[in-house]
């Protein structure tokens, strides 16, 4: 049974994407261009996503707190690469209480300004450090094409900002933060990550270095998912963040920042969904399992609701479907909605002392003891599916990796059968510009676990190449 | 010992507030002007708060959506009375992507508007009734005169908004949610509230009926603390709101909406906060106990990480401070952050057998056995405190409700003691204007259980009186 409001992935991807998005009840397009309305199943998506990432940063030492919404111009002037780079994106409020406003102020786009300014009014002395804060907000980044979740023009995000004493400390943090979110990809959203340092042209403005987490969808386009920086002490000194240092005297310290945003509500759709609609892995899923009873029968509803009691009570997410819909109804419903185990629960099954378990991921139906402990069966399941969803996607990311040395490789590669290109490179922006050309495919992120061998070209220019890069045609 | 960072509070209540609010590390302000920073002891009672009301929410059926911060000035204006209320404290979104923008856009003051459009385009059928939606947002209304968590230009909040197929459903939602705001100032920050209808004056602009909570400060100003509006079929006609109803005929929805900010942070803060700083209701703390050790000593030591443990087993949210200050500082800064019990253990003591709880509230230590089931003893302490700083804030409240028949009597209340002033009123308009003249006194709802008696006349201008209205002086 195909979902008719769903375009087959292979047909179209776009637009099946654009469909999913829309049956699920994920997100709508509003009647404010460009912004979306989060329904309440893509909601309560981010919210699992959030309480699961909030708790490990806390669990590392952070701290939350909340910045102004909007940065006066004066004050993002302060550090030219952040302004230069966000300009063209930003959007002013430029009148307010009536009146003109004497400064214009930008809705932020990222706050390593605001955070900034209030370290450098509040750090004292190097006892105060490190100083691990996080906030969890909205943005504005005015982009020309939208699209839910991929590229809005406010999308609802963490920023992480820390200060620390020495470069030692702050580099572990961005890295440990990439790792954070490496976990959070591949071991409860079941997305295997390329994680690795981007190149000068690709990093953040205003960073120092820009460490990446990407991710490849089904239709092979590679996602930034995530992202750590280093700012070494480039922001310090823009904004004048000055402590007592042990030598008891006057440092700049070293900055972080990290962060990832709904847009990996995308990345899940895009590598785990299907023609049926929405795949959740089960660690992820807001409503892990739908008891569904078949038929009006006072045995299958009592049945139904000990199973809900019994798998409730051991903390599994799981609710039941009593409405008067048909079986079938209700099965692509639940089905759109990425639930990831159904328990189906009818007379003739009960008869023969049956129960019913469909997994989403690959749709397969078990049929179970009636009297077997269901907590148990269901958690070993919903085991079962993540692992399967992350084998599903890892092999997939196996099979689009490719080692290329030619430009006309990759152009190949790049129009037909998309992917991860692995290719040798210069290090000149020009060369990346040139690779730009074919589909728009950009470095990801420079391998540096390889060490570049004599012979090793560039595979833009031919001439000796500095770094192996990752390559993809970017969303 | 008294702390010398705070103010007292009965020399200078706006000075202690601003001193508590700094000293406990909750906010401060910005150098943009009218906002503030939630710092990390600030925005942890934040999390708490939104923790226990979106639990609550959600197990009354409610779902979280998220819609876009910035409204088209032209879906504003679509209804009225919002706009003319809103317009003046407006910020103004002008210019985006690098050019000015065609239309105007304000950051959403409140969100009527955007959940109004999203409904038009989704509701169908009353089978799609009711629909039970909230957000956490943050909102702009550009104050002039600007007070941490009080009155700021941005503020965070949460605002409910619901469609039902019936009057009496919807008004039935209306004192639902208000009373589900009364339990929570009650039950989790122990301050007690009045509750009511707010006059035609004071209404929210576009609703029928406005629901307020209502709390008195320890100085006796009236905080509006949280508010619950029924808008009938406004903005549902406004929007172009309709469904196909039971009789299969077209049909507008009846609405509401209602909400609560961090300006409950401040009427915690200003309800309970003592000379030494800030004091929090056991179930509100995210720091519910500090285990202190007394000098370095391993069998005190030893002692302290079992209390420690045997608490956070417990689900207690505890934590010990083992830094190298001295205990006294350690007892200052604790009670400055308001941490409800602090938990003393020192080699003396332990040589005699014993250990020290010392309640925030009163300040009080009390001695246990220090072989004493420590879980149970802490949950009755903190049990005790709840009620008695609800009981204290009550027993203040009654002290300040006075009943007066003549404007010199509320004079008089007002200047030198204010509080909770009860007096009949004619229902003009023209004489709550005339009350504000008072200090500005305004009045806080109708006692809708007060039935009006021949006699009974308007304490401005004499004339028969309609309602019995509690005045307040408004912070």
């Amino acid at each position: 049974m195909k979902n008719k409001a769903i375009t087959p992935r292979d047909e179209d991807f776009a637009k099946w994407y654009s469909d999913v998005v829309r049956a699920a009840h994920l997100a709508d397009y509003s009647n404010v261009k460009g912004f979306m309305v989060i329904e309440p199943n893509g909601y309560a998506i981010w919210e699992m996503m959030q309480s699961i990432l909030d708790a490990e940063f806390k669990r590392l030492g952070h701290q939350n707190v909340y910045m102004p919404v909007l940065i006066p111009e004066s004050l993002l002037n302060k550090e030219a690469e952040l302004i230069e780079g966000f300009a063209p994106e930003g959007a002013w409020v430029t009148r307010a209480g009536g009146k003109e406003l004497e400064e214009r102020m930008m809705f932020r786009p990222t706050s390593e300004t605001l955070f900034s300014d209030y370290y450098a009014s509040h750090l004292q002395s190097y006892r105060d450090l490190p100083l691990l804060y996080n906030q969890w907000a909205n943005v504005i980044r005015w982009e020309k094409e939208t699209k839910p979740f991929l590229r809005t023009r406010e999308f609802l995000w963490q920023e992480g900002h820390t200060l620390h004493e020495t470069e030692e400390e702050a580099r572990k943090e961005t890295l440990q933060m990439l790792d954070v979110y490496k976990k959070f990809f591949e071991e409860v959203l079941a997305i295997p990550v390329l994680t690795g340092r981007k190149t000068e042209k690709e990093k953040f403005a205003g960073a120092e270095e820009t460490y990446t987490v990407e991710s490849l969808m089904y239709n092979g386009f590679s996602l930034q998912s995530g992202t750590s920086h280093f700012f070494g002490q480039k922001f310090a000194k823009a904004y004048d963040i000055k402590f007592v240092n042990r030598e008891n005297k006057l440092d700049y310290p070293w900055q972080t920042s990290w962060g990832v945003t709904t847009r990996m509500i995308g990345a899940v759709i895009m590598v785990h969904g299907d023609d049926n609609g929405l795949v959740l892995p089960p660690r992820l899923a807001p409503r892990q399992v739908v008891v569904v009873p078949i038929g009006k029968d006072e045995e299958v509803n009592a049945k139904a609701n000990e199973v809900l009691a019994a798998l409730k009570a051991a903390g599994i997410r799981a609710f039941a479907d009593f409405s008067e819909k048909s079986p079938g109804f209700k099965f692509a419903e639940h089905e759109v909605n990425g639930i990831p185990v159904r328990i189906e629960i009818g007379k003739r099954d009960l008869d023969q002392g049956l129960i019913t378990l469909a997994r989403r991921d690959t749709r397969e139906k078990i049929n179970v003891p009636a009297g077997s402990d269901i907590v148990t069966e269901v958690n070993a399941l919903m085991e079962q599916i993540q692992k399967n969803m992350f084998e599903v996607a890892k092999k997939r990311n196996a099979e689009k990796t490719y080692e290329c040395t030619t430009l006309s490789e990759i152009e190949k590669i790049m129009s037909n059968n998309p992917g991860y290109v692995r290719a040798c490179w210069c290090g000149d922006p020009a060369c990346e510009l040139k690779m730009k050309e074919i589909r728009g495919t950009k470095s990801r992120c420079i391998d540096e676990t390889y060490k570049v061998k004599a012979g090793d070209k560039c595979v833009v220019c031919g001439k000796p190449a500095k770094y192996k890069v990752v390559w993809g045609v970017q969303y």
